[in-house]
Protein backbone atom coordinates (compact mmCIF):
# COMPACT_ATOMS: atom_id res chain seq x y z
CA UNK A 1 0.00 0.00 0.00
CA UNK A 2 1.81 3.53 -0.82
CA UNK A 3 0.55 6.34 1.80
CA UNK A 4 1.44 10.02 0.91
CA UNK A 5 1.36 13.18 3.30
CA UNK A 6 0.38 16.61 2.66
CA UNK A 7 1.39 19.23 5.19
CA UNK A 8 -1.51 22.17 4.80
CA UNK A 9 0.86 25.04 5.28
CA UNK A 10 -0.64 28.09 4.11
CA UNK A 11 -1.22 29.46 7.68
CA UNK A 12 -1.83 33.32 7.50
CA UNK A 13 -2.41 33.70 10.84
CA UNK A 14 -3.96 37.18 10.48
CA UNK A 15 -4.56 37.37 14.34
CA UNK A 16 -1.00 35.77 15.28
CA UNK A 17 0.46 38.63 12.96
CA UNK A 18 2.91 37.48 10.49
CA UNK A 19 4.18 34.08 9.27
CA UNK A 20 3.20 32.10 12.36
CA UNK A 21 4.69 28.68 11.13
CA UNK A 22 8.40 30.39 12.10
CA UNK A 23 7.36 31.55 15.79
CA UNK A 24 8.92 28.99 18.14
CA UNK A 25 6.85 26.99 20.49
CA UNK A 26 9.12 25.64 23.12
CA UNK A 27 12.15 26.87 21.20
CA UNK A 28 11.29 25.22 17.89
CA UNK A 29 9.13 26.69 14.89
CA UNK A 30 5.65 25.64 14.94
CA UNK A 31 6.81 24.06 10.49
CA UNK A 32 10.05 22.33 12.13
CA UNK A 33 7.79 20.40 15.20
CA UNK A 34 5.30 19.75 11.69
CA UNK A 35 7.91 18.32 9.75
CA UNK A 36 9.27 16.32 12.82
CA UNK A 37 6.23 15.01 13.72
CA UNK A 38 5.14 13.45 10.44
CA UNK A 39 8.49 13.13 8.62
CA UNK A 40 8.37 12.48 5.32
CA UNK A 41 10.63 9.12 6.00
CA UNK A 42 7.11 7.17 7.37
CA UNK A 43 5.64 7.73 3.53
CA UNK A 44 6.25 6.80 0.13
CA UNK A 45 5.59 10.58 -1.35
CA UNK A 46 5.12 13.47 0.75
CA UNK A 47 4.98 17.13 0.26
CA UNK A 48 4.53 20.72 1.73
CA UNK A 49 1.99 23.33 0.07
CA UNK A 50 2.75 26.67 1.45
CA UNK A 51 3.08 30.24 0.16
CA UNK A 52 6.38 30.87 2.30
CA UNK A 53 9.51 29.78 0.71
CA UNK A 54 11.63 29.74 3.92
CA UNK A 55 8.91 27.19 4.94
CA UNK A 56 9.50 25.00 1.13
CA UNK A 57 13.00 25.35 1.81
CA UNK A 58 12.99 23.83 5.42
CA UNK A 59 10.65 21.30 3.78
CA UNK A 60 13.15 20.60 1.33
CA UNK A 61 15.78 20.11 3.76
CA UNK A 62 14.02 16.74 5.35
CA UNK A 63 13.09 15.36 2.47
CA UNK A 64 9.62 17.01 1.57
CA UNK A 65 8.19 17.79 -1.75
CA UNK A 66 7.78 21.40 -1.66
CA UNK A 67 4.88 22.91 -3.81
CA UNK A 68 4.69 26.53 -3.90
CA UNK A 69 0.66 27.87 -3.61
CA UNK A 70 0.68 30.51 -5.34
CA UNK A 71 -3.75 30.72 -4.79
CA UNK A 72 -3.05 29.84 -0.98
CA UNK A 73 -5.54 33.17 -0.34
CA UNK A 74 -8.05 31.30 -2.29
CA UNK A 75 -8.32 29.32 1.02
CA UNK A 76 -7.17 26.01 2.26
CA UNK A 77 -8.77 23.96 -0.60
CA UNK A 78 -6.14 24.94 -2.66
CA UNK A 79 -3.51 23.63 -1.05
CA UNK A 80 -5.79 20.19 -0.76
CA UNK A 81 -5.93 20.08 -4.61
CA UNK A 82 -2.24 21.42 -5.22
CA UNK A 83 -1.15 17.96 -2.40
CA UNK A 84 -3.10 15.38 -4.65
CA UNK A 85 -1.70 17.19 -7.87
CA UNK A 86 1.79 15.19 -6.79
CA UNK A 87 0.12 12.11 -4.74
CA UNK A 88 -2.93 11.50 -6.92
CA UNK A 89 -1.37 7.45 -7.57
CA UNK A 90 -1.22 6.77 -3.76
CA UNK A 91 -3.91 4.46 -2.06
CA UNK A 92 -4.15 6.80 0.73
CA UNK A 93 -3.29 10.42 1.55
CA UNK A 94 -2.60 11.75 5.41
CA UNK A 95 -3.21 16.06 5.56
CA UNK A 96 -1.96 17.26 8.66
CA UNK A 97 -1.97 21.24 9.09
CA UNK A 98 0.88 22.77 10.67
CA UNK A 99 -0.19 24.59 14.26
CA UNK A 100 -0.33 21.36 16.24
CA UNK A 101 2.86 21.20 18.00
CA UNK A 102 2.08 18.71 20.36
CA UNK A 103 1.31 16.45 17.66
CA UNK A 104 3.39 13.07 18.20
CA UNK A 105 4.68 10.84 15.98
CA UNK A 106 3.88 7.96 17.44
CA UNK A 107 0.24 8.86 16.51
CA UNK A 108 1.17 9.30 13.40
CA UNK A 109 2.09 5.54 13.46
CA UNK A 110 -1.19 4.90 14.95
CA UNK A 111 -3.04 6.49 12.24
CA UNK A 112 -0.80 4.50 9.20
CA UNK A 113 -1.43 1.04 10.83
CA UNK A 114 -4.96 2.03 11.89
CA UNK A 115 -5.45 2.90 8.09
CA UNK A 116 -3.84 -0.31 7.09
CA UNK A 117 -6.12 -2.70 8.91
CA UNK A 118 -8.73 -0.55 7.08
CA UNK A 119 -7.64 0.81 3.79
CA UNK A 120 -11.53 2.45 2.77
CA UNK A 121 -11.44 4.13 6.08
CA UNK A 122 -10.91 7.74 6.67
CA UNK A 123 -8.74 7.63 9.69
CA UNK A 124 -8.80 10.57 12.00
CA UNK A 125 -6.75 11.47 14.97
CA UNK A 126 -8.73 11.93 17.72
CA UNK A 127 -9.61 12.56 21.58
CA UNK A 128 -12.25 11.14 23.83
CA UNK A 129 -14.51 10.70 20.64
CA UNK A 130 -13.89 13.87 19.65
CA UNK A 131 -12.42 14.10 15.73
CA UNK A 132 -9.31 16.39 14.79
CA UNK A 133 -6.18 16.85 12.93
CA UNK A 134 -4.53 15.24 10.58
CA UNK A 135 -7.05 12.43 9.02
CA UNK A 136 -5.74 9.98 6.65
CA UNK A 137 -8.28 9.29 3.13
CA UNK A 138 -8.37 6.48 1.26
CA UNK A 139 -7.74 7.28 -2.60
CA UNK A 140 -11.27 6.97 -3.74
CA UNK A 141 -12.35 10.07 -2.17
CA UNK A 142 -9.66 12.20 -4.07
CA UNK A 143 -11.70 13.10 -6.41
CA UNK A 144 -14.17 14.94 -3.70
CA UNK A 145 -11.55 16.30 -2.05
CA UNK A 146 -9.62 17.65 -5.34
CA UNK A 147 -13.17 19.27 -6.14
CA UNK A 148 -13.21 21.19 -2.83
CA UNK A 149 -13.43 25.20 -3.39
CA UNK A 150 -12.72 28.19 -1.56
CA UNK A 151 -11.83 27.92 2.03
CA UNK A 152 -13.62 24.76 2.43
CA UNK A 153 -11.16 22.08 4.01
CA UNK A 154 -11.76 18.06 3.94
CA UNK A 155 -14.36 18.20 7.17
CA UNK A 156 -16.79 18.53 4.03
CA UNK A 157 -15.84 15.63 2.40
CA UNK A 158 -15.43 13.58 6.36
CA UNK A 159 -19.11 14.93 6.76
CA UNK A 160 -20.42 13.52 3.28
CA UNK A 161 -18.50 10.11 4.25
CA UNK A 162 -19.67 9.70 7.87
CA UNK A 163 -19.74 5.25 7.82
CA UNK A 164 -16.63 5.55 6.39
CA UNK A 165 -15.06 7.42 10.05
CA UNK A 166 -12.52 5.78 11.84
CA UNK A 167 -11.25 7.71 15.06
CA UNK A 168 -7.90 6.88 16.59
CA UNK A 169 -6.86 8.00 19.61
CA UNK A 170 -4.32 10.78 20.14
CA UNK A 171 -1.56 9.86 23.09
CA UNK A 172 -3.24 13.26 24.86
CA UNK A 173 -5.63 16.10 24.52
CA UNK A 174 -2.96 18.26 24.16
CA UNK A 175 -1.90 16.53 20.71
CA UNK A 176 -4.83 18.10 19.03
CA UNK A 177 -4.31 21.62 20.10
CA UNK A 178 -3.87 24.27 17.48
CA UNK A 179 -1.98 27.38 18.04
CA UNK A 180 -4.08 30.30 16.45
CA UNK A 181 -1.80 33.10 18.54
CA UNK A 182 0.48 33.15 21.19
CA UNK A 183 -1.87 34.08 24.06
CA UNK A 184 -3.16 29.95 23.19
CA UNK A 185 0.44 28.65 24.39
CA UNK A 186 1.78 31.84 26.36
CA UNK A 187 -1.69 32.99 28.31
CA UNK A 188 -0.64 36.51 30.42
CA UNK B 1 22.35 28.04 -12.26
CA UNK B 2 19.29 25.43 -11.84
CA UNK B 3 16.73 25.32 -14.81
CA UNK B 4 13.43 23.34 -14.53
CA UNK B 5 11.23 21.96 -17.42
CA UNK B 6 7.46 21.67 -17.76
CA UNK B 7 5.55 19.46 -19.94
CA UNK B 8 2.34 20.74 -20.79
CA UNK B 9 0.50 17.69 -21.41
CA UNK B 10 -3.28 18.53 -20.94
CA UNK B 11 -4.10 18.43 -24.76
CA UNK B 12 -7.96 17.51 -24.61
CA UNK B 13 -7.80 17.25 -28.83
CA UNK B 14 -11.20 17.41 -29.33
CA UNK B 15 -10.45 17.79 -32.95
CA UNK B 16 -8.55 14.27 -32.72
CA UNK B 17 -10.95 12.26 -30.75
CA UNK B 18 -9.40 10.74 -27.50
CA UNK B 19 -6.30 11.35 -26.15
CA UNK B 20 -4.19 12.17 -28.74
CA UNK B 21 -0.76 12.58 -26.97
CA UNK B 22 -1.00 8.47 -26.73
CA UNK B 23 -1.51 8.20 -30.50
CA UNK B 24 1.99 7.68 -32.13
CA UNK B 25 3.65 9.49 -35.01
CA UNK B 26 5.78 7.08 -37.08
CA UNK B 27 5.01 4.75 -34.56
CA UNK B 28 5.88 6.42 -31.27
CA UNK B 29 3.26 7.83 -29.14
CA UNK B 30 3.26 11.69 -29.12
CA UNK B 31 3.96 12.20 -25.53
CA UNK B 32 6.92 9.66 -25.45
CA UNK B 33 7.89 11.67 -28.69
CA UNK B 34 7.93 14.66 -26.11
CA UNK B 35 10.01 12.89 -22.95
CA UNK B 36 12.73 11.92 -25.62
CA UNK B 37 13.04 15.76 -27.06
CA UNK B 38 13.05 17.31 -23.49
CA UNK B 39 14.82 14.98 -21.22
CA UNK B 40 14.49 15.11 -17.77
CA UNK B 41 18.11 14.70 -17.12
CA UNK B 42 18.69 17.85 -18.65
CA UNK B 43 17.21 19.95 -16.15
CA UNK B 44 17.53 20.56 -12.41
CA UNK B 45 13.95 19.49 -12.11
CA UNK B 46 11.75 18.46 -14.64
CA UNK B 47 7.43 17.95 -14.00
CA UNK B 48 4.80 16.72 -16.06
CA UNK B 49 1.56 18.24 -15.83
CA UNK B 50 -1.74 16.16 -17.16
CA UNK B 51 -5.27 14.61 -16.58
CA UNK B 52 -4.16 11.55 -17.87
CA UNK B 53 -2.80 8.53 -15.26
CA UNK B 54 -1.16 7.03 -18.87
CA UNK B 55 0.55 9.97 -19.71
CA UNK B 56 2.08 10.72 -15.55
CA UNK B 57 2.54 6.89 -15.28
CA UNK B 58 4.97 7.23 -18.54
CA UNK B 59 6.45 10.53 -17.37
CA UNK B 60 7.10 9.23 -13.97
CA UNK B 61 8.97 6.11 -15.33
CA UNK B 62 11.56 8.93 -16.97
CA UNK B 63 12.41 10.94 -14.21
CA UNK B 64 9.65 13.42 -14.43
CA UNK B 65 7.68 14.69 -11.10
CA UNK B 66 4.27 13.60 -12.68
CA UNK B 67 1.51 16.41 -11.55
CA UNK B 68 -2.39 15.73 -12.03
CA UNK B 69 -3.95 18.82 -13.41
CA UNK B 70 -7.54 18.51 -11.91
CA UNK B 71 -8.23 21.99 -13.55
CA UNK B 72 -6.97 20.91 -16.69
CA UNK B 73 -10.48 21.68 -18.17
CA UNK B 74 -10.13 25.45 -17.51
CA UNK B 75 -7.54 25.99 -19.55
CA UNK B 76 -3.66 26.02 -19.98
CA UNK B 77 -2.96 28.54 -17.40
CA UNK B 78 -4.05 25.96 -14.83
CA UNK B 79 -1.00 23.56 -16.07
CA UNK B 80 1.45 26.62 -15.89
CA UNK B 81 0.45 27.38 -12.43
CA UNK B 82 0.63 23.60 -11.64
CA UNK B 83 4.11 23.23 -12.73
CA UNK B 84 5.45 26.53 -11.35
CA UNK B 85 3.97 25.65 -7.95
CA UNK B 86 6.76 22.30 -8.16
CA UNK B 87 9.69 24.53 -10.10
CA UNK B 88 9.19 28.09 -8.19
CA UNK B 89 12.70 28.14 -6.73
CA UNK B 90 14.24 27.43 -10.26
CA UNK B 91 16.42 30.46 -11.95
CA UNK B 92 13.93 29.70 -15.36
CA UNK B 93 11.64 27.26 -16.38
CA UNK B 94 11.05 26.00 -19.93
CA UNK B 95 7.29 25.28 -20.69
CA UNK B 96 7.43 22.51 -23.90
CA UNK B 97 4.28 21.52 -25.61
CA UNK B 98 3.83 17.44 -26.20
CA UNK B 99 2.25 17.88 -29.71
CA UNK B 100 5.24 18.66 -31.63
CA UNK B 101 6.67 15.39 -33.00
CA UNK B 102 9.43 16.37 -34.49
CA UNK B 103 11.13 18.54 -31.99
CA UNK B 104 14.68 17.58 -31.39
CA UNK B 105 16.97 17.21 -28.05
CA UNK B 106 19.39 19.63 -29.85
CA UNK B 107 17.07 22.73 -30.11
CA UNK B 108 16.33 22.10 -26.49
CA UNK B 109 20.11 22.26 -25.71
CA UNK B 110 20.34 25.32 -27.83
CA UNK B 111 17.78 27.00 -25.90
CA UNK B 112 19.75 26.16 -22.31
CA UNK B 113 22.68 27.49 -23.82
CA UNK B 114 21.88 30.48 -25.16
CA UNK B 115 19.33 31.30 -22.11
CA UNK B 116 22.60 30.62 -19.67
CA UNK B 117 24.58 33.27 -21.63
CA UNK B 118 21.35 35.75 -21.33
CA UNK B 119 19.54 34.63 -18.02
CA UNK B 120 16.98 37.74 -18.12
CA UNK B 121 15.91 36.79 -21.19
CA UNK B 122 12.93 34.93 -22.82
CA UNK B 123 14.00 32.15 -24.84
CA UNK B 124 12.11 31.22 -27.57
CA UNK B 125 12.45 28.30 -30.21
CA UNK B 126 11.63 30.16 -33.79
CA UNK B 127 11.91 28.97 -37.51
CA UNK B 128 12.66 31.97 -40.22
CA UNK B 129 12.27 34.68 -37.41
CA UNK B 130 9.11 33.20 -36.10
CA UNK B 131 8.39 32.26 -32.46
CA UNK B 132 7.27 29.03 -31.70
CA UNK B 133 7.42 26.83 -28.72
CA UNK B 134 8.93 25.48 -26.43
CA UNK B 135 9.44 28.94 -24.43
CA UNK B 136 12.23 29.15 -21.69
CA UNK B 137 11.41 31.74 -18.78
CA UNK B 138 13.59 33.60 -16.26
CA UNK B 139 12.62 33.40 -12.48
CA UNK B 140 11.48 37.46 -12.68
CA UNK B 141 8.66 36.06 -14.97
CA UNK B 142 7.17 33.09 -12.58
CA UNK B 143 5.34 35.59 -10.64
CA UNK B 144 3.18 36.84 -14.12
CA UNK B 145 2.70 33.21 -15.42
CA UNK B 146 1.26 32.04 -12.29
CA UNK B 147 -1.36 34.59 -12.46
CA UNK B 148 -2.54 33.75 -15.89
CA UNK B 149 -5.90 32.43 -15.80
CA UNK B 150 -7.91 30.32 -17.83
CA UNK B 151 -6.81 29.54 -21.43
CA UNK B 152 -4.39 32.17 -21.75
CA UNK B 153 -0.86 30.61 -22.16
CA UNK B 154 2.62 32.40 -21.93
CA UNK B 155 2.03 34.17 -24.84
CA UNK B 156 0.83 37.08 -23.11
CA UNK B 157 3.76 37.10 -20.53
CA UNK B 158 6.26 37.40 -23.95
CA UNK B 159 3.59 40.06 -25.25
CA UNK B 160 4.11 42.03 -22.18
CA UNK B 161 8.40 41.06 -22.02
CA UNK B 162 8.71 41.90 -25.90
CA UNK B 163 12.14 43.41 -25.01
CA UNK B 164 14.07 40.22 -23.57
CA UNK B 165 12.49 37.98 -26.28
CA UNK B 166 15.75 36.23 -27.58
CA UNK B 167 15.04 33.51 -30.60
CA UNK B 168 16.66 30.54 -30.77
CA UNK B 169 16.78 29.11 -34.24
CA UNK B 170 15.58 25.45 -34.50
CA UNK B 171 17.24 22.78 -36.72
CA UNK B 172 14.19 22.32 -39.26
CA UNK B 173 11.11 24.12 -39.61
CA UNK B 174 9.15 21.09 -38.48
CA UNK B 175 10.45 21.46 -35.46
CA UNK B 176 7.84 23.86 -34.84
CA UNK B 177 4.93 21.80 -36.04
CA UNK B 178 2.10 20.87 -33.89
CA UNK B 179 -0.34 17.89 -34.63
CA UNK B 180 -3.71 19.19 -33.65
CA UNK B 181 -5.66 16.00 -35.46
CA UNK B 182 -4.02 12.46 -37.59
CA UNK B 183 -4.58 14.68 -40.76
CA UNK B 184 -2.20 17.14 -40.11
CA UNK B 185 0.45 14.24 -40.27
CA UNK B 186 -1.32 11.83 -42.38
CA UNK B 187 -3.45 13.62 -44.98
CA UNK B 188 -5.84 11.32 -47.31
Amino acid sequence: MRLGAVLLASGAGRRFGGNKLLAPVEGVPLIQRALEAVPAELFCRAAVCSPYPEVLALAGERGFLPLYNHRAREGISTSICLGLSALWDMDGVLFAVCDQPYLTINSIIHMINAFRDSPASVCALAWAGKRGNPVLFPAELFPALSALTGDTGGSAVIKAHRDRLLLVEAGSPAELRDVDCPDDLFPA
